[in-house]
Order: C-alpha cells, then structure tokens, then sequence
C-alpha cells in the first residue's frame, strides 16, 4: 500500500474542498450573514490541513487498484465529515449527526434531508447544501485530477472508481484531458439550466441552486415544497429536460453537444433508458388521470416524477403518495434501476441491468443446449464473463448493505414501508421515498443510528458499493 | 425434441394423479361426504387419459435437459390444472380460479389460501388439500420416477430440474435408489410426526393433515387459526422440529437416520441454516419478550415463526404483524431466504446465498489484487464457476418475475406492503405474508388477474423458476 500518495491526494483535495468553501462564504457576505464566517473559518482550517498532507511530493505516484480504492473512500468519508462542520458551528443543525446526514446526503447526491424547515436556513447554507450536489455529482476526484497540474500519474484507478457504472469499454488513458472535458460539458449545461430558469422568471439564486440540484441529480431543494412551490409548468418542463439529460452518459452528451446525434442514439443503454421513461410516463399519466383537470396535467406530473426519480434526483411536484398503488410501485421499481452509467444519477443504472438480463438468458439458451456457448454483447462490444462476473458480485452486495441496513433501520419500530424505502432511496441516492420518508416527509424523525447507518448507505450507493466496503476488507490492508 | 417421451411420462404422471385422488375419495367416504364422488370420477377421468397418454411406449427413451424442462413444468401445470376440479366440481370452491390458486399453493407447497373459512370444507377436501403438500414437497415426478418400473431411462434431468437447489456435487446415476430412499425417509418422518402428535392428544385427522403440511413445508393449516386453534406448547415444539427437520438436506437427514451425525453436521449449510435460526430466535424473543407474559412463552412463539418461515411452511402461533418492526423484518428477510437445498422447503435456499456470498468475497479479492485467482470452496468441493453463473442467473431470473408480477398485482389499488409481500410470499412458497395477505387475512380478495400471476409464480418459486420460465423461450421449441 503506497500511504504517501494516498496521503498527498487526500491533502490535495482536502485544499480543494477548502477553496470551494470560499463559494458560500460570498454568498453569505452577499446576504450580510453571519454563518459566511463559518466557511472561511472551516474552509481556511481544512486548506492547512490538506497543505501539510500534500506538503511533500511522494516520489512513488503509482496508484494500484487498491490504492484507488482507499483514496475514493476517505476522499468522500473526510469530505463529508469535513463538510458537515459549517452547518453544526453556525448552530443552525444542531446535531452534528444531522449535519453530517445532510451534507452526505448533498454529496452523494442524494437529496434526502432532515430539515423540517428548509426556508429557514441561511443562504450560505442553501448554497453549500446545493452545491455539494454539484461537487459530488460528477466526482470531486475527477476535479482534483482534471485541476491540480501535480497528479499526473496513473489516475485512472481513482477515476475508475469513483465513476458510476459497470466498467464496460476500456477507459482512456488521457485521464486529465476527459476529466476536464467532463466539467466542461457539465458546467456548460448547468449555466444553460440557470439562463432557461431565469427566462421563466426564476430568481437567479433560486435558479443557480436548483441548476445544482438538477446537474448533480441531487434533488435537494431550496422550498419545504420543493420544486412543487413554484407551481409552474414551465420551470417544471425545464427541469424534466435537463434531469433527463443529466441521467445520460457524459459520453453521449459529449456526442450530442457536437452534434453527431446519430451516435448517441445509437447507444442501447440511452435508448432504453428513454423507453423506460417513455413507458413509466405514459402508464402513470393514464393511471393518475382521474386526480388531475386534463391528461396534460397528469403528464406534467408523471413525466416529472419519473423523470426525477429514474434519475435518483428526488425533486417533486406531487405527493405520488396519493397516486395509485400501480404508479407507486414503477417509481419504486424506477429507484432501483437508476440512470446511466457515466452520467450523475445513482442506482444500479439501466446498464447493469442490461447485461446481467442478457447473460441470463444466454446463461438459459447454454441450459437448454449444454453444448452451445453464447456470447452477450453490449453497445456493439463483446462482454467478457469477468464484466458480468463483476456486476453480481455488485448485486450480492448491494442485497447484503440493503439487508443489513434494514435490520438496524427496524432497531426503530417504524413501519415497514417507511423503513424499507429508506434504504432503498439512500442507497440509490434518490432523496425522497415512501411512508414517513415520503414526498411530504424527510428524515428528521428517525434515530441517531439511522441516520448514520443511511449516511453509510449514500456512500455506498454513490460510490458504487465497493471502494466503501473494501476498507473494511483485511486484504486491502495486509502487505 | 422427443415429444413422445415428453406425452409418455405426463401420461404416467396422469395415472399416478389419478391413483392419488383415491384417499381423498376414501376420506369422503369415510365422513361419508358426497365430495368422494368427484375425486372418485376426477381420479377415473384423468386416469384414462393418463392411461392412452402413456400406452404406446417411446422407442427412443432418451431425456436432455430440455425435455426435463418441459415435462416438469407441464406436469405441474396439468397436475394443478386437474386437482382443482373436485374443489370447484363439488361447489366448495365456487370460482376455478380460486380452486386453481389453491391447489397450485398446496402442490407447491405454499401454503397461501383463498378460503376465508377453511373449518367449513368437506374432510375430503381438507384431506386433499393438506395430501397435495405432501405430493409436492419431494416432487410429483421423483414419485413417479421411484415407482414406476418402466421409465427407467435416464431420468436424471427430470430429477434436476424438480429438486430445490442449486446443483453443487454430481447427482447419483442410480435415480431410481435415491428417489426410492427419499421417499422411505419422508414417509416415515412424516408417520412419527403423526404418532407424536396424536401422543399428545390430537386427532388422527388432525395429526396426519397437520404433518403433511409440515413434512411439505407446505402451511395448509385445517383450522382457520392455523396452528394457534390448538394452543399448546407441546404441538408447537413438535411442529417446529418437524418443521426444521424437513427444511434440512435430505442427503444430511439420510446421515441422521443412519445415525452418523458427525457427517450430518460437517455440512456447511445446514451449520449456517441452524446458526441463522438460532440467531433469529434469540433477536426475536428478546424484541418481543415484553408482549408475552414470560421470556420461555416468548421463545415458544418466535421460534416456532422462524421455523415456519425459514422453511417455507407458514404454519401461524402468532399474529407476528404485532410485533416491533425488528422481528417482522427479520422474518420478512427469512422468506426470501428459505431453507437447505435438496429439502421440501422453498426460498432461494441457504447454499445458493452462501456461494455467492463467497464468490463476491473472492471477487472483491480480485478486484484488490487484480492478478491473484481465488477460488471458492463450498461443502469441501471447489465450485466451479459455471456454478456461480448459473446462481446468479437464478437471482437475476427471480428480481425480474418479482418485478413484473408487483407491477400487475397493483393494477389492484391494495397498499403497498400488501401487494409487495403477496408476490414475495408466493415466489417463496412461504404461505402469509404482511397486511391483507397477513397472519390473519388470506388471498381471497385478491382479483383474478392477481391470483393467477401469483399462481404463476408459486410454480416459478417451486420449480426454481427456470423450468417454468423456459417453456417461453423460443430456443426450446426450435428444432
């Protein structure tokens, strides 16, 4: 285990999250609040700290797997524990438990919180809170690496892990010039999100956040109601397109902004992912018709809903607690499946899926005839068994985190919706789920121990289960 | 495909059915009860049918893998399909439907019932009921393949595609030995159930019909309250060793009989399978000890639960549903759990989680150093990884029948715990699940359309899901 690379890229990026902190210390400054001096006070702290851990270069830069893995873990793990700090001094959480839960949450781009009242936090709050959807959307490792001239080596590992999706293609190795590209496209498009929003009448700060919160598919809103207090059907399309967009592949979108669309349609995870949508949408708005003045109304919210959930963004406009069991149990379903892989969403992805669905089958053709072998292709490219081999072994342990999870969830007797769809929605890194974790709930009810437990869950789901588990492993750690 | 050998063995199968349906008629006969008449002319029925089904024996008696496939899932479907008739032909059971859901739960051992007043049957249905647990436990066709002289052949894919489990060690090629030593342990297990029952002061009736529900892990009880109508400790702790007895291998049962326990307890599922219904028992008595007046009164209550839902049987003491959430999610856990491979129980089975428990180890050591080879051990025998592909698409087949049949299980507005737990219930072959379909409720209000999905998926969950599912896929059928 090489300790002094691990050791140099947490300072680094520890500096990082340091100098992002500067974001809404302004902001306070700009709103004349005294919670601004919390981040400059943190944000100078922690920047001293990451200064003496990355003080000296390691003269050894290689980074293996497993230092890929431990450096992803303890990235996301002292980013949070790091990035709770603000709410908890200002005293405006309480509970540094409930801090943490909140900031992980906004890391992980999950969007579940604990404030019961969110309008009453400051502005540097909201913005930090959003923000941290935006940071953890598309990696904060990918920004060390694509920023800081110095980390050259082999990164790919860290990207590696911190990417979501099964790792189907090989990565290219000029990992900076992607890295950057990435933040590129995913800067451009939330400054787009921010202009269309303010055309619609927005406010800047209403609609920078929001942008957030959408571009992370982090769904952390800056109203109790969520997207649902602004009550309109154009800020509610805008915000269906672009959560749509950003539950996409970085890949295609890369296709799309130059234009070679034929490309990106071609892709069969994006054209599944746009049926599944096509299809939730169509049955819910047929289902829920009856509740709603006109069909268009009932799509409006159908096609938000799905939108918002396929994607693990967790912004609502309706209590889909009211709507049917059938609707109910798509948006369930949709939890788990996620978006894309490569793009910000969480959940399993549509990829995933896909392939364990294709070996299946030709794992049943092989049972029928014994003496035949079929191979599985996906997105034009023949998968290796180790591929599949690595999406269950992804399955087992996600049905293991799950399980557990659950067990200590139920050490609080809630009912049982509540407490299955907790973790559900943690893991996926949705935000909002079903009982008293509902659309109209959060979760500031449930135990100490909950709470931590669902912090780990986010984390797990958002880095994709195993770089969080790996640290507990003692073949990560022996020599 | 060798259709005649496929018709030959139905035919056979008919016949044995049909010889079957003799003790229901002889229990009517005895309760002198006009319901004798329909098994008495269903049994003659189907008997000829059988008998021109099966008259011109094939030349070519050769059975692949995939005429395994189709005549076990098509002799469970008219299996099925045929006992039904007495019920709704005496007007007992009014609807087909219901008739049909019934005894596909009793065939497969589930234990679901549509009946909301079960005391008010003929004997001679109660008796068929609870004997088409019994006939479904080890298997219809490990029946006929053990008694029937002449299908000799090679038979060994009927046997592994009946039997519960995932297929570590090589199968014997004696078949006819080892369905005949099956049947020997299971009939006489299931005689001392009844004779210490009956010690214990229950009625004979009452005593055989409640040990075929416990020797199939089936869950039929006789009395609307199930197991509780008798409430008393005794019957509970037989029930529940029984109960444990038949959820153990039938391979380490064969060493208990024959007295070589130390064999019996090197075996690493049923280690597992024990120590998890230990741990189980111990959580729950301790969760529920304040609702009982003592903590032995507690004990006899969870343990006698765990037992029943571990192995798939679904016998009730108890109305768990009152119980904290910890101890109903642990028992919600332990239906998808269910008991030992190579058992009468239902469930995914203990072996199937523990290798691929230990594959995803393996492969998290792999992925930690990416050119090491671990290889997994289960039972002593490497396991081959054509092993873990085939478990894995077990899973993957299972997530996706589950799915589709939630989706249309809440076309019906019911709750969400009800409609979630009814399609986990049937998949497993447990009996009750949570809400509705709880403790206290039954499947009677369930639609039609619900009815037969989760009657599809008994039979799925029973037949591990591949038979059933296979007789869909388009490579079979082709020449």
């Amino acid at each position: 285990m090489n300790k002094k690379v691990i050791l140099y890229t947490l300072g680094n990026m520890l500096k990082i999250e340091g100098l992002l902190m500067l974001l809404p210390a302004l902001t306070g400054l700009i709103y004349h609040e005294f919670a601004s001096v919390y981040y400059l006070a943190v944000g100078v702290f922690i920047s001293i700290i990451g200064y003496f851990m990355s003080y000296k270069k390691p003269k050894n830069k290689k980074i293996y797997a497993k230092e890929g893995f431990v450096i992803v873990a303890f990235s996301w793990i002292c980013l949070s524990i790091f990035g709770a700090l603000p709410f908890w001094l200002s005293g405006e959480i309480p509970s540094y438990i409930d801090a943490l839960f909140e900031i992980v949450s906004g890391f992980t781009t999950t969007g579940s919180s604990i404030l019961n009242d969110i309008e009453s936090l400051s502005h540097a709050h909201l913005f930090w809170r959003s923000f941290s959807h935006w940071i953890g959307g598309m990696g904060i490792l990918v920004f060390v690496v694509a920023f800081l001239p110095d980390v050259s080596g082999s990164t790919l590992h860290i990207l590696k892990a911190e990417m979501p999706g099964p790792i189907v293609g090989k990565l290219v190795s000029k990992v900076k010039v992607t890295s950057r590209l990435l933040y590129k496209i995913y800067a451009v498009l939330t400054i787009m999100e921010v202009i269309l929003l303010m055309f619609g009448g927005m406010p800047f700060f209403d609609s920078l956040l929001n942008a957030f919160g959408t571009a992370g598919t982090g769904g952390f809103a800056i109203k109790n109601a969520s997207i649902a207090y602004y009550n309109s059907a154009y800020f509610d399309m805008i915000i269906t397109i672009f959560m749509i967009l950003f539950g996409i592949n970085f890949n295609i979108i890369y296709f799309i902004v130059i234009k070679k669309y034929a490309m990106a349609f071609k892709s069969e995870e994006v054209r599944w992912y746009l049926a599944i949508i096509a299809c939730a949408t169509l049955v819910i708005s047929l289902n829920i018709m009856q509740l709603y003045p006109s069909l268009i109304d009932a799509f409006r919210y159908a096609v938000f809903q799905v939108a918002s959930i396929i994607t693990t963004t967790g912004f609502v406009t309706a209590d889909y607690e009211q709507w049917p069991l059938l609707s109910q149990i798509i948006l369930f379903l949709l939890m788990f499946l996620g978006a894309c892989a490569g793009s910000t969403g969480g959940g399993i992805k549509v990829s995933r899926f896909m392939i364990s669905i294709k070996g299946a089958l030709a794992e049943m053709k092989h049972m029928i005839h014994p003496h035949s072998v079929h191979s599985i292709k996906f997105e034009g490219n023949h998968i290796e068994k180790s591929v599949l081999e690595n999406i269950h072994t992804y399955f087992m342990l996600y049905v293991m985190v799950f399980c557990i999870s659950l067990l200590v969830i139920s050490l609080q007797n809630i009912d049982f919706t509540s407490a299955f769809s907790a973790v559900a929605t943690c893991i996926s890194n949705v935000g909002p789920g079903f009982g008293i974790v509902g659309p109209t709930g959060n979760f500031s009810s449930l135990s100490d121990l909950s709470k931590l437990v669902l912090s780990f869950d986010m984390l797990a789901g958002r880095l994709e289960i195993f770089p969080i588990l790996m640290i507990f492993s003692k073949s990560l750690w022996k020599r």
